[in-house]
Protein backbone atom coordinates (compact mmCIF):
# COMPACT_ATOMS: atom_id res chain seq x y z
CA UNK A 1 0.00 0.00 0.00
CA UNK A 2 2.66 2.32 1.15
CA UNK A 3 4.67 1.86 -2.90
CA UNK A 4 1.16 2.68 -4.21
CA UNK A 5 0.71 5.73 -2.67
CA UNK A 6 4.62 6.56 -3.19
CA UNK A 7 4.14 5.50 -6.85
CA UNK A 8 0.98 7.44 -6.98
CA UNK A 9 2.82 10.25 -5.88
CA UNK A 10 5.31 10.03 -8.31
CA UNK A 11 3.56 9.52 -11.00
CA UNK A 12 1.04 12.48 -9.73
CA UNK A 13 4.19 14.57 -9.09
CA UNK A 14 6.26 13.93 -12.26
CA UNK A 15 2.98 14.54 -14.62
CA UNK A 16 1.95 17.93 -12.17
CA UNK A 17 3.52 20.62 -14.60
CA UNK A 18 4.05 19.29 -17.60
CA UNK A 19 1.26 20.59 -19.37
CA UNK A 20 1.72 23.91 -21.48
CA UNK A 21 0.67 26.70 -19.21
CA UNK A 22 0.26 30.27 -19.20
CA UNK A 23 2.06 32.80 -17.07
CA UNK A 24 -0.13 34.86 -14.60
CA UNK A 25 -2.32 37.10 -15.84
CA UNK A 26 -0.42 40.31 -14.30
CA UNK A 27 3.42 40.38 -13.91
CA UNK A 28 5.84 42.70 -13.83
CA UNK A 29 9.86 42.13 -14.51
CA UNK A 30 12.97 42.64 -16.36
CA UNK A 31 13.96 40.50 -19.56
CA UNK A 32 18.24 40.06 -19.94
CA UNK A 33 18.57 40.04 -23.65
CA UNK A 34 21.14 38.72 -25.48
CA UNK A 35 20.76 38.30 -29.49
CA UNK A 36 23.31 37.34 -31.80
CA UNK A 37 22.06 38.02 -35.53
CA UNK A 38 23.51 38.57 -38.84
CA UNK A 39 24.35 41.78 -40.47
CA UNK A 40 26.86 42.67 -43.63
CA UNK A 41 28.13 38.79 -43.26
CA UNK A 42 29.44 39.50 -39.91
CA UNK A 43 27.64 38.15 -36.12
CA UNK A 44 26.47 41.06 -34.72
CA UNK A 45 24.51 41.34 -31.20
CA UNK A 46 21.38 43.17 -29.36
CA UNK A 47 22.36 42.96 -25.68
CA UNK A 48 20.79 45.30 -22.79
CA UNK A 49 17.19 44.88 -20.89
CA UNK A 50 13.86 45.61 -21.20
CA UNK A 51 11.19 46.15 -17.94
CA UNK A 52 7.99 44.45 -18.65
CA UNK A 53 4.22 45.29 -17.06
CA UNK A 54 1.90 42.18 -18.37
CA UNK A 55 -1.47 42.88 -17.53
CA UNK A 56 -4.13 40.91 -19.37
CA UNK A 57 -6.71 41.66 -17.08
CA UNK A 58 -6.85 44.65 -18.21
CA UNK A 59 -5.57 44.32 -21.69
CA UNK A 60 -2.55 46.52 -21.07
CA UNK A 61 1.06 45.90 -21.66
CA UNK A 62 3.71 48.44 -21.45
CA UNK A 63 7.95 47.95 -21.89
CA UNK A 64 10.96 50.06 -21.62
CA UNK A 65 13.97 48.65 -23.82
CA UNK A 66 17.17 49.80 -22.99
CA UNK A 67 19.13 47.82 -25.81
CA UNK A 68 23.17 48.19 -27.13
CA UNK A 69 22.65 46.69 -31.17
CA UNK A 70 25.89 46.52 -33.42
CA UNK A 71 25.93 49.25 -35.95
CA UNK A 72 23.04 50.89 -34.48
CA UNK A 73 24.31 51.98 -30.96
CA UNK A 74 22.10 52.67 -27.85
CA UNK A 75 18.46 53.09 -28.01
CA UNK A 76 16.01 54.02 -25.12
CA UNK A 77 12.32 53.35 -26.18
CA UNK A 78 9.25 53.37 -24.14
CA UNK A 79 5.92 51.16 -25.70
CA UNK A 80 2.94 51.71 -24.13
CA UNK A 81 0.02 49.00 -25.23
CA UNK A 82 -3.86 49.85 -24.59
CA UNK A 83 -5.60 46.68 -26.54
CA UNK A 84 -9.34 48.01 -24.63
CA UNK A 85 -8.27 52.02 -26.45
CA UNK A 86 -6.68 50.26 -29.40
CA UNK A 87 -3.87 52.39 -29.12
CA UNK A 88 0.20 52.01 -28.33
CA UNK A 89 2.91 55.01 -27.60
CA UNK A 90 5.88 54.67 -28.31
CA UNK A 91 8.19 57.37 -26.54
CA UNK A 92 11.51 57.93 -27.17
CA UNK A 93 13.22 60.86 -25.55
CA UNK A 94 10.96 63.81 -25.45
CA UNK A 95 8.83 62.22 -29.13
CA UNK A 96 5.94 60.66 -28.76
CA UNK A 97 3.61 58.83 -31.15
CA UNK A 98 0.47 57.74 -30.58
CA UNK A 99 -0.61 54.68 -33.05
CA UNK A 100 -3.05 52.34 -33.83
CA UNK A 101 -3.33 49.07 -32.22
CA UNK A 102 -5.17 46.21 -34.26
CA UNK A 103 -6.60 43.14 -32.71
CA UNK A 104 -6.98 41.57 -29.33
CA UNK A 105 -4.26 41.11 -26.61
CA UNK A 106 -3.05 37.18 -26.89
CA UNK A 107 -2.52 35.61 -22.90
CA UNK A 108 1.07 34.42 -22.25
CA UNK A 109 0.45 30.77 -22.74
CA UNK A 110 2.85 28.25 -23.74
CA UNK A 111 1.40 26.40 -26.82
CA UNK A 112 -0.88 23.40 -26.44
CA UNK A 113 1.53 21.98 -29.09
CA UNK A 114 4.48 22.88 -27.61
CA UNK A 115 6.37 19.45 -26.68
CA UNK A 116 7.37 19.36 -22.34
CA UNK A 117 11.54 18.14 -22.80
CA UNK A 118 12.25 18.28 -19.29
CA UNK A 119 11.99 19.14 -15.77
CA UNK A 120 14.90 20.49 -14.09
CA UNK A 121 16.21 22.95 -10.83
CA UNK A 122 18.08 25.85 -11.00
CA UNK A 123 20.48 27.27 -8.40
CA UNK A 124 21.79 23.91 -7.17
CA UNK A 125 21.39 23.42 -3.13
CA UNK A 126 21.17 27.18 -2.69
CA UNK A 127 17.86 28.01 -1.14
CA UNK A 128 16.83 24.53 -2.49
CA UNK A 129 16.79 25.26 -6.05
CA UNK A 130 14.12 26.57 -8.02
CA UNK A 131 11.65 24.01 -9.94
CA UNK A 132 11.53 24.51 -13.05
CA UNK A 133 9.50 22.83 -16.43
CA UNK A 134 11.18 23.28 -20.19
CA UNK A 135 8.81 23.40 -23.44
CA UNK A 136 9.73 23.10 -26.41
CA UNK A 137 8.01 25.32 -29.46
CA UNK A 138 8.67 23.83 -33.50
CA UNK A 139 6.83 24.51 -36.62
CA UNK A 140 6.13 20.82 -37.86
CA UNK A 141 9.26 19.51 -40.22
CA UNK A 142 11.17 22.47 -39.52
CA UNK A 143 14.43 22.51 -37.16
CA UNK A 144 15.64 25.45 -37.88
CA UNK A 145 13.25 27.56 -36.26
CA UNK A 146 12.51 26.84 -32.55
CA UNK A 147 12.10 28.46 -28.95
CA UNK A 148 12.76 26.54 -25.91
CA UNK A 149 11.09 28.39 -22.80
CA UNK A 150 11.51 27.16 -19.03
CA UNK A 151 8.64 28.09 -16.72
CA UNK A 152 8.74 27.89 -12.85
CA UNK A 153 7.07 24.27 -11.65
CA UNK A 154 5.09 26.47 -9.25
CA UNK A 155 3.18 29.64 -10.89
CA UNK A 156 4.16 29.24 -14.20
CA UNK A 157 6.43 32.17 -14.18
CA UNK A 158 8.96 32.89 -17.13
CA UNK A 159 12.40 32.05 -16.01
CA UNK A 160 14.39 31.41 -19.19
CA UNK A 161 13.79 31.48 -23.02
CA UNK A 162 15.67 30.47 -26.14
CA UNK A 163 14.96 31.24 -29.94
CA UNK A 164 16.65 30.29 -32.99
CA UNK A 165 15.11 31.43 -36.04
CA UNK A 166 18.03 30.41 -39.02
CA UNK A 167 15.12 30.57 -42.06
CA UNK A 168 14.56 33.95 -42.65
CA UNK A 169 16.60 36.49 -44.42
CA UNK A 170 17.64 38.13 -40.77
CA UNK A 171 18.94 35.19 -39.05
CA UNK A 172 18.93 35.09 -34.66
CA UNK A 173 19.13 33.13 -31.92
CA UNK A 174 18.11 35.06 -28.87
CA UNK A 175 18.65 34.13 -25.01
CA UNK A 176 16.10 36.25 -22.28
CA UNK A 177 16.44 35.60 -19.09
CA UNK A 178 13.44 37.00 -17.19
CA UNK A 179 14.71 38.56 -14.05
CA UNK A 180 12.98 40.06 -10.93
CA UNK A 181 9.82 38.88 -11.88
CA UNK A 182 6.72 39.98 -9.46
CA UNK A 183 3.13 39.16 -9.53
CA UNK A 184 0.64 41.97 -9.89
CA UNK A 185 1.01 45.39 -11.06
CA UNK A 186 2.49 47.46 -8.50
CA UNK A 187 1.87 51.23 -9.81
CA UNK A 188 -0.31 50.77 -12.86
CA UNK A 189 0.92 54.36 -13.62
CA UNK A 190 3.27 52.51 -16.08
CA UNK A 191 0.55 52.30 -18.77
CA UNK A 192 -0.12 56.12 -18.77
CA UNK A 193 0.81 58.00 -21.63
CA UNK A 194 3.32 61.38 -21.21
CA UNK A 195 1.60 64.37 -21.02
CA UNK A 196 1.08 67.10 -23.62
CA UNK A 197 -0.77 64.01 -25.71
CA UNK A 198 1.44 62.09 -28.08
CA UNK A 199 1.77 63.07 -32.02
CA UNK A 200 -1.12 60.82 -33.99
CA UNK A 201 0.50 58.76 -36.62
CA UNK A 202 -1.85 56.86 -39.07
CA UNK A 203 0.26 53.50 -38.90
CA UNK A 204 -1.64 50.55 -38.79
CA UNK A 205 0.82 47.71 -39.20
CA UNK A 206 3.25 48.63 -35.69
CA UNK A 207 5.68 45.43 -36.21
CA UNK A 208 8.42 48.01 -37.80
CA UNK A 209 8.35 50.41 -35.61
CA UNK A 210 10.71 50.26 -32.62
CA UNK A 211 13.21 47.20 -32.20
CA UNK A 212 12.34 43.63 -32.69
CA UNK A 213 12.42 43.63 -29.05
CA UNK A 214 8.91 44.49 -29.08
CA UNK A 215 7.95 41.81 -31.43
CA UNK A 216 9.63 39.12 -29.79
CA UNK A 217 8.21 40.34 -26.19
CA UNK A 218 4.65 40.69 -27.58
CA UNK A 219 5.32 36.86 -29.25
CA UNK A 220 7.17 35.53 -25.92
CA UNK A 221 5.51 32.52 -25.40
CA UNK A 222 3.21 32.60 -28.06
CA UNK A 223 3.18 30.32 -31.32
CA UNK A 224 6.14 32.59 -32.89
CA UNK A 225 5.69 31.72 -36.16
CA UNK B 1 19.29 51.85 17.95
CA UNK B 2 16.58 49.53 16.07
CA UNK B 3 17.51 51.76 12.49
CA UNK B 4 21.03 51.51 12.77
CA UNK B 5 21.16 47.53 13.46
CA UNK B 6 17.98 47.53 10.46
CA UNK B 7 20.67 49.80 7.79
CA UNK B 8 23.53 48.41 9.27
CA UNK B 9 21.76 44.73 8.17
CA UNK B 10 21.21 46.26 5.01
CA UNK B 11 24.29 47.53 3.84
CA UNK B 12 25.67 44.04 4.36
CA UNK B 13 23.17 42.51 3.37
CA UNK B 14 23.84 44.20 0.09
CA UNK B 15 27.43 44.04 -0.06
CA UNK B 16 27.22 40.27 0.56
CA UNK B 17 27.63 38.20 -2.53
CA UNK B 18 28.64 41.64 -4.66
CA UNK B 19 32.50 40.17 -4.28
CA UNK B 20 33.86 37.71 -7.21
CA UNK B 21 32.88 34.31 -5.73
CA UNK B 22 34.36 30.96 -6.35
CA UNK B 23 31.73 27.47 -7.18
CA UNK B 24 31.95 24.64 -4.55
CA UNK B 25 35.09 22.60 -5.07
CA UNK B 26 32.17 19.49 -5.49
CA UNK B 27 29.55 19.71 -8.01
CA UNK B 28 27.53 18.16 -10.65
CA UNK B 29 25.08 19.63 -13.13
CA UNK B 30 23.98 19.78 -16.37
CA UNK B 31 24.80 22.49 -19.15
CA UNK B 32 21.93 23.66 -21.14
CA UNK B 33 23.76 25.03 -24.19
CA UNK B 34 23.05 27.11 -27.12
CA UNK B 35 25.43 28.80 -29.48
CA UNK B 36 25.32 31.01 -32.79
CA UNK B 37 28.44 31.11 -34.80
CA UNK B 38 29.07 31.78 -38.47
CA UNK B 39 29.65 29.42 -40.79
CA UNK B 40 29.86 30.26 -44.99
CA UNK B 41 28.37 33.21 -43.85
CA UNK B 42 25.41 32.07 -42.09
CA UNK B 43 24.52 31.43 -38.70
CA UNK B 44 24.72 28.27 -37.76
CA UNK B 45 24.13 26.61 -33.84
CA UNK B 46 25.17 24.16 -31.60
CA UNK B 47 22.38 23.35 -29.04
CA UNK B 48 21.96 20.24 -26.22
CA UNK B 49 23.28 19.23 -23.19
CA UNK B 50 26.94 18.78 -21.25
CA UNK B 51 26.42 16.88 -18.10
CA UNK B 52 29.37 17.98 -15.45
CA UNK B 53 30.96 16.38 -13.13
CA UNK B 54 33.54 18.88 -11.66
CA UNK B 55 36.07 18.42 -8.73
CA UNK B 56 38.55 20.64 -7.87
CA UNK B 57 39.85 18.76 -4.67
CA UNK B 58 40.58 15.38 -6.62
CA UNK B 59 41.35 17.60 -9.41
CA UNK B 60 39.29 15.90 -11.92
CA UNK B 61 36.65 16.71 -14.42
CA UNK B 62 34.36 14.48 -16.65
CA UNK B 63 31.72 15.97 -19.08
CA UNK B 64 29.32 14.16 -21.58
CA UNK B 65 28.65 16.13 -24.55
CA UNK B 66 25.93 15.58 -26.36
CA UNK B 67 25.59 18.53 -28.97
CA UNK B 68 23.82 18.68 -32.35
CA UNK B 69 25.93 21.21 -34.79
CA UNK B 70 25.17 22.87 -37.84
CA UNK B 71 26.92 21.27 -40.60
CA UNK B 72 28.43 18.58 -38.26
CA UNK B 73 25.13 17.10 -37.08
CA UNK B 74 24.93 14.93 -33.62
CA UNK B 75 28.18 14.36 -31.27
CA UNK B 76 28.48 12.21 -28.59
CA UNK B 77 31.59 12.79 -26.54
CA UNK B 78 33.09 11.61 -22.90
CA UNK B 79 35.93 13.38 -21.89
CA UNK B 80 37.57 12.14 -18.17
CA UNK B 81 40.27 14.71 -16.87
CA UNK B 82 42.72 13.36 -14.54
CA UNK B 83 45.06 16.22 -13.36
CA UNK B 84 46.79 14.42 -10.90
CA UNK B 85 47.82 11.77 -12.99
CA UNK B 86 48.02 14.42 -16.18
CA UNK B 87 45.98 12.44 -18.09
CA UNK B 88 42.56 12.60 -19.94
CA UNK B 89 40.65 10.51 -21.91
CA UNK B 90 38.13 11.22 -24.93
CA UNK B 91 35.51 8.56 -25.07
CA UNK B 92 33.43 8.28 -28.22
CA UNK B 93 31.48 5.29 -28.95
CA UNK B 94 33.75 2.29 -28.74
CA UNK B 95 37.07 4.11 -29.38
CA UNK B 96 38.47 6.15 -26.52
CA UNK B 97 41.90 7.90 -26.48
CA UNK B 98 44.30 8.44 -23.61
CA UNK B 99 45.96 11.78 -23.76
CA UNK B 100 48.84 13.90 -21.96
CA UNK B 101 47.09 16.78 -20.29
CA UNK B 102 49.61 19.59 -18.84
CA UNK B 103 49.14 22.15 -16.22
CA UNK B 104 47.14 22.02 -13.19
CA UNK B 105 43.78 22.55 -12.60
CA UNK B 106 41.97 25.74 -12.64
CA UNK B 107 39.11 26.86 -9.47
CA UNK B 108 36.10 28.04 -11.38
CA UNK B 109 35.93 31.36 -9.79
CA UNK B 110 34.60 34.75 -11.22
CA UNK B 111 37.81 36.96 -11.82
CA UNK B 112 38.82 39.21 -9.70
CA UNK B 113 38.38 42.48 -12.02
CA UNK B 114 35.09 40.97 -13.28
CA UNK B 115 32.51 43.62 -12.55
CA UNK B 116 29.40 43.10 -10.17
CA UNK B 117 26.83 44.46 -12.35
CA UNK B 118 23.43 43.46 -10.28
CA UNK B 119 21.40 41.37 -8.27
CA UNK B 120 18.12 39.29 -9.44
CA UNK B 121 15.67 37.37 -8.25
CA UNK B 122 14.36 34.26 -10.95
CA UNK B 123 11.07 32.39 -10.24
CA UNK B 124 9.17 35.39 -9.76
CA UNK B 125 6.90 34.84 -6.42
CA UNK B 126 7.06 31.08 -6.87
CA UNK B 127 9.34 29.63 -4.12
CA UNK B 128 10.31 32.64 -3.07
CA UNK B 129 12.65 33.17 -6.31
CA UNK B 130 15.77 32.45 -6.36
CA UNK B 131 18.41 35.08 -5.44
CA UNK B 132 21.17 35.90 -7.84
CA UNK B 133 24.24 37.73 -8.04
CA UNK B 134 25.40 38.99 -12.03
CA UNK B 135 29.42 39.57 -13.01
CA UNK B 136 30.59 40.77 -16.25
CA UNK B 137 34.47 40.13 -17.48
CA UNK B 138 35.51 41.97 -19.74
CA UNK B 139 38.71 42.92 -21.27
CA UNK B 140 40.10 46.32 -21.02
CA UNK B 141 38.97 48.63 -24.41
CA UNK B 142 36.97 45.29 -26.00
CA UNK B 143 33.74 45.53 -26.54
CA UNK B 144 33.32 43.07 -28.86
CA UNK B 145 34.49 40.26 -25.89
CA UNK B 146 32.58 39.53 -22.55
CA UNK B 147 30.61 37.32 -20.76
CA UNK B 148 28.45 37.89 -18.08
CA UNK B 149 27.95 34.93 -15.23
CA UNK B 150 24.18 34.55 -12.87
CA UNK B 151 25.50 32.93 -9.88
CA UNK B 152 23.56 32.60 -6.73
CA UNK B 153 23.58 34.56 -3.60
CA UNK B 154 23.62 31.65 -1.49
CA UNK B 155 26.22 29.08 -2.55
CA UNK B 156 27.90 30.50 -5.33
CA UNK B 157 26.47 28.45 -7.65
CA UNK B 158 26.61 28.75 -11.68
CA UNK B 159 22.79 29.75 -12.82
CA UNK B 160 23.67 31.19 -16.41
CA UNK B 161 26.30 32.27 -18.65
CA UNK B 162 26.09 34.43 -21.85
CA UNK B 163 29.47 34.76 -23.56
CA UNK B 164 30.00 37.07 -26.23
CA UNK B 165 33.48 36.57 -28.69
CA UNK B 166 32.99 39.26 -32.47
CA UNK B 167 36.84 39.39 -32.88
CA UNK B 168 37.85 36.06 -33.22
CA UNK B 169 37.57 34.52 -37.17
CA UNK B 170 34.68 32.33 -35.40
CA UNK B 171 32.54 34.88 -33.92
CA UNK B 172 29.86 33.35 -31.40
CA UNK B 173 27.45 34.36 -29.15
CA UNK B 174 26.97 31.39 -26.27
CA UNK B 175 24.50 30.87 -23.92
CA UNK B 176 24.49 28.31 -20.90
CA UNK B 177 21.59 27.49 -18.54
CA UNK B 178 23.48 25.53 -15.29
CA UNK B 179 20.46 22.91 -14.18
CA UNK B 180 20.02 20.53 -11.70
CA UNK B 181 23.39 21.49 -10.29
CA UNK B 182 23.87 19.34 -6.96
CA UNK B 183 27.04 19.49 -4.33
CA UNK B 184 29.12 16.52 -4.01
CA UNK B 185 30.16 14.00 -6.34
CA UNK B 186 27.54 11.48 -6.17
CA UNK B 187 29.11 8.64 -7.99
CA UNK B 188 32.98 9.15 -8.22
CA UNK B 189 33.19 6.22 -11.06
CA UNK B 190 32.64 9.05 -13.64
CA UNK B 191 36.17 9.15 -13.56
CA UNK B 192 37.03 6.08 -14.26
CA UNK B 193 38.39 5.51 -17.69
CA UNK B 194 36.27 2.19 -20.02
CA UNK B 195 38.62 -0.82 -19.82
CA UNK B 196 40.06 -2.03 -21.87
CA UNK B 197 42.92 0.51 -21.47
CA UNK B 198 42.68 3.40 -23.85
CA UNK B 199 44.62 3.91 -26.89
CA UNK B 200 47.49 6.09 -26.27
CA UNK B 201 48.01 9.34 -28.33
CA UNK B 202 50.98 11.49 -28.54
CA UNK B 203 49.42 14.40 -28.14
CA UNK B 204 49.84 17.36 -25.66
CA UNK B 205 48.08 20.29 -26.85
CA UNK B 206 44.17 18.66 -26.25
CA UNK B 207 42.48 22.48 -27.40
CA UNK B 208 40.97 20.94 -30.66
CA UNK B 209 39.85 17.66 -29.52
CA UNK B 210 36.65 17.20 -29.78
CA UNK B 211 33.54 20.28 -29.56
CA UNK B 212 34.79 24.14 -28.48
CA UNK B 213 32.43 22.98 -25.46
CA UNK B 214 35.30 21.39 -23.76
CA UNK B 215 37.37 24.76 -23.46
CA UNK B 216 34.33 26.62 -22.86
CA UNK B 217 33.73 24.47 -20.06
CA UNK B 218 36.92 24.24 -18.57
CA UNK B 219 36.92 27.80 -19.15
CA UNK B 220 33.82 28.55 -17.31
CA UNK B 221 34.25 31.83 -14.99
CA UNK B 222 37.81 31.60 -15.56
CA UNK B 223 39.87 34.73 -17.33
CA UNK B 224 38.39 33.72 -20.72
CA UNK B 225 40.98 35.33 -23.03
Amino acid sequence: MQVFVVLLWAVLGLCAGQKPCCTPDQWEGTIQELQGFLVDDKLGTVDGSVEVSYDFTNQKLALTENLNETGSGNTKLRVIQDYKKGMQYVIQGNSCMEIVLKGSMRKQCIPDNATHIGSFSLGGMAAEGLECDSFMTTVAGNHNTYAISDMTRDGCYPVTQLSVNLIREHSTVTTQVFTDVTAGIKDPSVFIPPEPPCDKVMLEDTTELGSDVLKRVRQTFEQFI
